[in-house]
């Protein structure tokens, strides 16, 4: 990895510590309130399957019956913390080992989810991973500082847990449930391809192209020219380096510039794993740019983590991991198409692709534990850890969608009678 | 035909006149201000590829070069109601044979459609076949009353000229262009019980069943008992004979009532071509509806007309053939889903097939022209012919749209991993 010193310091707020160990880890046994307080942090996440392990080992629990996991808080603080507001301190505790889950985290998660979609406690109480404030605003310099955070991590990072051949940061696609990672990103990629029915010659315009792995795909097997648009310097590099590396840099245009800056005409149009970051607010202008750069009979594929119902980001993933994300439902991406004249064909969910996905990225990320720990900070590695996890969760429990839309403009009649070829 | 008397006497509204002929057609020539006048109507409606020609034979065109087809305005009443309001009197004095389409009657109103679409007239003058009253209320006793308007027609009407099969009155689906009719509504059926991972000794729910068809194919060839409800007793009679003749009606059940009393659960919950009479205040209701009738692990598809942006139905449509209507926009439709706690696997817009369907249908309407015009006075038979020509012009300039969209509760992770077996 190229950076010796961790680009991403937990805590960010005050008054937490800075790694376990180095807060005040309570030994006195808890109070009959601070046990009451336990049974009602329960109560409020809707009474999953969970045990409560307080510092003075005492053992709380809501349901009869064996726990999917045991929850140890460590001190009295963290207690309070929970209580006050889960969505934001759960994150930072648990980076900071104040709180500790023992047994399977993904099931601890789910578990979390299930239980406060089951208990219908979000509209007033917000759960412990419940979603509450307004993502940051997408403007053009608040994009580019959101996304720097992200993914200017530095590319070896990444590398150590995302797919080997084109650093997919997004779901795959597995039709089978055997494949690996690998197989299940080309999947994905040649997914998008058929549904926009790209033939040789054509030209496409990508929207946020991560280190340019669905370009060079597109180039190579599909014989097309691809623009790809990036605001995050280390992937634009990255991206240009392997087009270079594997011929393709004729044909293949990376550029470091806001999606919205994009000029050109095109037989496509993709955007893949970037809306979660381009903000409510910008939906219109995003289906202006398509607008604007695609041809009479062109093809767009917009893709998308997304929601059954309006909810923001969870509060920690959007402070700590993802500023200014928000992932939108079926009904908010309309607002893409519906003011600009597009005509959608197709909206395909698929949820537990992702979840597979951050199944392997996970089982990787913890393969590779020594490695990031020898470059970044304990509670960062446990931040990263707990995020993986915590969104399997939210794809596994039906929290979380993701979404593939395909459209075309209201008169184009050059449509395939039967979406049989994506099949074949 | 049961009927021998006209169940539907047009015109209406006072002041049409009743058959063409019957009305005081203008012989002067056209004044100044009234030539200047059906120039106006041309602007008004974007400039259609067409060509006036009026009452005293003078001839108008907005376009150079030659026009798709020629509308006769007989009388300058005409003229004076066509500037007035447009969309509601076109389709009257249509009937009345008032005006006259000389010429391609689909492409006329296809190009009609463009045009009015291209000039972005739409927001202030209203065009030709443009849309703006709100529909009629569907309250349990209005939605009775807007039923009957349209489905008790008598049976036999449109026995002439829907599948002889399954009496399918809602979109085909074609994925070989070269299907018939009956092929393709066979296969439309086939494709919703596909969508529906329909298995043998299933329970199914039908909301607006139509003629009976699509309940008694899923029970004779995917092994379900079918609950059908529809508050049109004359298509209720007709479905359950129907049934009886073919040896189900252990297996459906039809139901004269509304859909908002269905009772009992089911594995799943189906809506061809409903939901356009449902009334956007109703959604919410519908989606409750398929909650409370769902297994956790239920599948449900509904069926609809629908549009890529908000828009009322056309007025003359909505006033003359189906009271009640609203199409849809996808946004729109998630107002079912949201919030009951359903997840939407895949929406499919199925746009062009209504079109195929429709020149389908009017091709069989025109075949029996004679055989309709003895039971039905000829006004009639020009509104129907209209609104067939008319919906499919609709369909095919991209005015009107058809969604297919599936779904599950949120927490059912029993999904399918692709979309392979729709198509194998």
């Amino acid at each position: 990895m190229k950076n010796n010193k961790a680009p991403l310091s937990l805590p960010v707020a005050e008054g937490y510590g800075t790694l376990d160990g180095e807060f005040a880890a309570s030994t006195a046994r808890a109070s009959v309130l601070e046990r009451w307080r336990a049974r009602k942090l329960l109560a409020l996440t809707g009474d999953p399957p969970l045990r409560l392990v307080l510092w003075g080992g005492e053992e709380i629990a809501a349901c009869p019956g064996a726990p999917i996991a045991r929850l140890l808080i460590r001190d009295r603080g963290a207690l309070f913390k929970l209580l006050r507001h889960p969505d934001l301190h759960f994150g930072d505790l648990y980076s900071l080992g104040r709180i500790e889950v023992e047994g399977d985290l993904v099931g601890f998660l789910e578990a979390a989810y299930r239980a406060a979609a089951g208990a219908r406690v979000r509209k007033h109480l917000k759960s412990v991973l419940d979603w509450i404030n307004r993502p940051r605003a997408n403007s053009l310099t608040g994009s580019k500082k959101n996304i720097h955070h992200h993914y200017d991590l530095g590319n070896d990072f990444y590398k150590l847990w995302l797919d080997r051949e084109a650093m997919q940061y997004t779901c795959a696609y597995y039709p089978r449930a055997e494949m690996t990672l690998e197989e299940a990103q080309r999947a994905k990629m040649d997914y998008v391809c058929r549904k926009l029915e790209l033939k040789p010659g054509q030209r496409v315009v990508e929207a946020g192209c991560g280190w340019g792995g669905l370009a060079r795909h597109m180039a190579r097997h599909y014989g097309v020219k691809v623009r790809s648009y990036n605001i995050s310097r280390e992937q634009i590099a990255h991206a240009r380096a392997q087009a270079r590396a594997e011929g393709l840099a004729e044909r293949v245009e990376y550029i470091e510039d806001d999606y919205r800056n994009a000029t050109g005409t095109y037989d496509a149009f993709v955007s893949v794993g970037m809306l979660e970051h381009v903000g409510k607010d910008h939906y219109r202008t995003l289906g202006e740019v398509a607008d604007r750069c695609l041809t009479a009979r062109g093809r767009g594929l917009i893709h998308s983590i997304g929601r059954n119902r309006p909810e923001p980001m969870n509060t920690w993933i959007e402070k700590r991991i993802f500023p200014g994300a928000y992932p939108p439902t079926i009904a908010e991406m309309m607002e893409i198409f519906e003011p600009n004249g597009f005509s959608v064909l197709d909206v395909e969910n698929l949820r537990l692709h992702y979840a597979r996905t951050l199944a392997h990225w996970l089982e990787r990320f913890d393969r590779h534990q020594e490695r990031i720990e020898e470059h970044f900070d304990r509670a960062f590695m446990r931040a990263w850890r707990l995020y993986l996890a915590g969104s399997q969760a939210a794809f596994t429990s039906g929290s979380l969608q993701l979404f593939q839309a395909v459209f075309a403009r209201a008169t184009d009649n050059d449509l395939p009678w039967s979406r049989a070829h994506l099949y074949t």
